[in-house]
């Protein structure tokens, strides 16, 4: 596979990097209407960290770290690199000696949709990874791939310069040009989840904040005491062998 | 889907839950002959924390948590939610938003068959949590489904009422009639596990203890030292070239 | 099935085990080729511990823990357990019991394709463990396996006395008649990559370091700036509408 | 682990078996509200054949099928075995020899949660089988179980006597006492069907059919041509980096 | 979620969607660079048959059809639908009604991320299908989501319009524009590849065809006699335990 | 990585091959104790082949096929072609061009722990394919491995020369020096199997064939009629709520 490494890509505004930095992942992708979030499978390799910073993305072949050696180059302060390969694997393929070198340059963390090794090590420097897998496993440096190519983790596509949010609920991917806006809206979110929060503190329930009486009775979903539902199900049951048929 | 939300459900006795929160997972499955645990797929959110108490049960569509907000009215003081959905799903449908409500009416932490978010607020919250996947994923409020109706989870039957016991090992439930001899049980095992340990660091060994040398045996598996071991390999791949053949 | 157990199999140096014990997993599989690791499934139940000892190998039938009774006394001072099932099993076939037997004999830690259970207590009384799973399911003492004889997990083998090395990143197995070869080429390996650990906070890129901008050549992956490339893209996508056609 | 062999339980009637055997698993699930499938993992070993018949069911201990050995006692005419064990298994505990057992007895075919062997002789004798695995691993004959219990597979409980009704599509269960109101169910439902499909044959719409564009609108789901939304997304675009901020 | 549905997006010419139709999927994904492939979980439910077309592309919500139903209306002669969903899904949300709409409109095919049910009448009828799941799972029509939006499936993206093309072997996405330049190159490979597999026949190996005898010698891969390799193991172990130690 | 290609290994002899060609895998593992079976992840991609042969064994990167390369070579009349990965992998490896090659070699089918293409063409040709993943993805040639030493797959341990012998039910491999011995047994197994066929035809049941009926009451296994099951159920659910505590 040949390939390509763009140079200076566009970038999120790193103020509105900063403001989605304040917010956690789940409200972020809410605030996008529930989009943007990674599936499930990239999990962090450390707890209770929380980086924001723009992307800069690896194509690499499965078994071979040669373009993260070409992406170091591309990488700055406030980035974060996210990397895939073109098919599934759980390679180690980043670990503490990218990581000292991206450290040096600004760089705040490393999304994988394979495997990171060498992970006390980065706990150790404060170096923040999310990853499909943690693997020793190493690569080799033989087959071409593309820096700075949009690329697709698992549902999600992300461009260069857009924006990654990352803490122990996961990963999600605001497009550059939204940025400013939902940071805007995630603020507003949590305005509206501070309110819900102290609402509930204060006893209110979630069917009464919401209206959701009504949709539960617009749903047929109906109340039944246990003694109900009980002689209920021993009714059908009986029914069910004596019942006249056809 | 339409549903029934039913109100009211037997409990187990708040002094069975309360004895059987002094033992294991381990421990209480094995008092009830290695039976009631959910499978290996339901994983903490939170590490070292034990809890046990009476399950409120919710039967939810994918992606969707109307129901919990109806479950919510339904729990009080030592409760566990249990989360199930109608067909697979990892989203993040409980949260800090819920935990909040749940804690201040006494709940005592969450089991679900899809996914948390929130984990860290939750961990600082104290609030405890097992699921199969951790996800920021959010959620509609669209579509019906039950409260405190029988639900399956990973092989496991949990009726509401029943005893939830759920630690670093997993989740096992207890069936609310069995409450307590399972406790009795549970202590009776104990006791049997701190003899046998008190036995092994004396250095008795398990196959003395409980009588595998006969075990072993009659399932005739031979001893053999390295050197007979390795003998045997070679002649045997000597015969496999050299023996005559019909 | 009937089965075998191996007394007093030859065994690693104890001084080559020790000096293997000062390096990571993932720099030992380096100095082997990048060979030697047990797949990124087997994930340990604790974190940041580091164990090195020698394989005691059993090979149990799922559900059934009768050979790990019979491994107990063939192990000793400086072993690690390792276990295997004869099909796929995620039972929690090891405990807090037998880690109190093995920890009182000097060995090290246990490993396992399978299930581990009691994690806490594990973790309290400094028994490290690496596992596929973590279950509170229990097992019986019926059927038959071997101890000591070669098993295989997640595509390596792994014979009695060859040397495990464990932590974080997962584990690897270093053949016995390997060990000391092994030991010395990892010091060669961490001084190469306290070498380039050095240039790398100094600025230096892996692809000067390694050569790497001729490889890249070589393979034709080419540097466009974001404006080239972009022009490219909407080059093509004119040419794709209005491009001849033979 | 102890057990019990249940003989004799309630089974649904023959008549509304043979009335459920007339329609496909995906119309009997819908007939019930969307309920009572067995999740996508339970999958037929051959293809093109439809079963129904009522439960026997079976739990095993893992790697063990003796209690299959006690099932087959238990089975008769019209009958589908059900297969689960206490924990997860591939093992392959049923194959053409139980086969050959049950189809002299009238027994329709296998539902198993675990593995399946010999299944070219199953096709060829024309017994039916639906599993997680093919496995050709054999099992032994050495720990309890239980026979005619409630069995809980894939988020299903399934009880001895219930109807499974199996097809290329999965399987679903239908608890004994719902028969004959879910044929009449489901008789309805494909009536629905046949008018739906001959309305779609003659160009109707689903939106237009079931009042969809509606919804769509109160969903906020907006119409744009292709023209439009570029445009929409340009604009996006440029007010992401020129846009005042606060 | 609110969406989109656009309408009249630009498409592949349906020139060069015939002449891709013409080879293999591996073949087109070879002529890419071995690129644009969804994963090997997106799996056919027929054998031996292989369509192209232009992408419908709807975005889901889990558990509902909705958008499909939205979709339907936008598909025409010649186009393939692609469904994914916001989260991951396994239900059959897809199924014979679906099919004899869209048969009738002159689509191909369907590609999904979630599930599919009716596979048999979707056989009968000649609708080919690929799918991440065979599931009976139905599904509401509650939630909004998009249609004709780029999507995101098994690490590849696709835009309305671009070219599917499905067989055995799985799916890739050939973007619009490159879908004339890509069944040339094709057509290219497919020579490339007559003519190896006439020199195979003819006896040459792909060591002499691609040179590799030199490769291998580069990377320091050497050539032994099994008995030169058995010596070499055993002179290994004996020097593991007899060797000088510093 | 570096590597060695083995010439000329010591192979099992082709009359215990032929022998052991006629018996399912199923029985042949079986007379082997239960072992030998590689796990239920390795599909056939065709229904109602039975091959056996002797093995060339290959350990390639993943994304390489270098090695398979340097492998046909090594192929000759009567061989199975087995391929593993140094870490996992699902590319699809092997396809038509090398079937070619190796089918006018003599060679008899590939096994491998990674994916396979072209699978239609290969049923065509009659050449075999047992694999873990179907994926059209193809592969470099830029990284070494070996040919004919041995590989784990999947809990096996498989050397050049050893017998594969595979199926519908999946594979199975003959330690080389067993061959004769294994297909003695098999034949041995067959028989017997034959002759419980033809009792349980009769009538016998398993729990009379086998003596299991001690071995149930030895377990505690009580008979139960259902009434006398239901009633105790109901007792204990009393007994749960009204019962003395201490």
């Amino acid at each position: 596979m040949s390939g390509v490494i763009v140079t200076n890509p566009p970038k999120a505004d790193p103020k509105d990097v900063a403001a989605l930095a304040g917010f956690g992942v789940a409200t972020v992708s809410e605030a996008m209407g529930r989009t943007g979030l990674l599936g499930p499978e990239i999990r962090p390799v450390q707890q209770g960290v929380r980086v924001a910073g723009t992307a800069v993305t690896v194509l690499s072949w499965p078994g071979d770290n040669l373009m993260i050696h070409a992406a170091v180059e591309q990488c700055g302060e406030g980035d974060i690199l996210v990397v895939t390969t073109t098919s599934p694997s759980t390679d180690g393929m980043f670990g503490e000696l990218f990581a000292t070198a991206l450290h040096r340059r600004g760089v705040r963390g490393v999304v994988t949709a394979a495997g990171i090794r060498d992970t006390q090590e980065l706990r150790d420097m404060g170096f923040a990874g999310w990853a499909r897998a943690v693997s020793a496993q190493g690569t080799v440096k033989a087959t071409g791939g593309s820096v700075n190519v949009p690329v697709a983790i698992d549902g999600q596509v992300i461009r260069p310069g857009d924006v990654i949010l990352a803490d122990d609920d996961g990963v999600v991917v605001v497009p550059r040009e939204r940025a400013h806006e939902t940071a805007l809206r995630s603020k507003a979110r949590e305005a509206k989840e501070a309110a819900t929060r102290a609402a509930f503190l204060d006893g209110q329930l979630g069917l009464d904040r919401y209206g959701l009486r009504d949709t539960l009775k617009g749903l047929d979903v109906e109340y039944k005491t246990y003694q109900e539902y009980q002689e209920q199900q021993e009714q059908q049951e009986q029914q069910g062998y004596a019942g006249e048929r056809p």
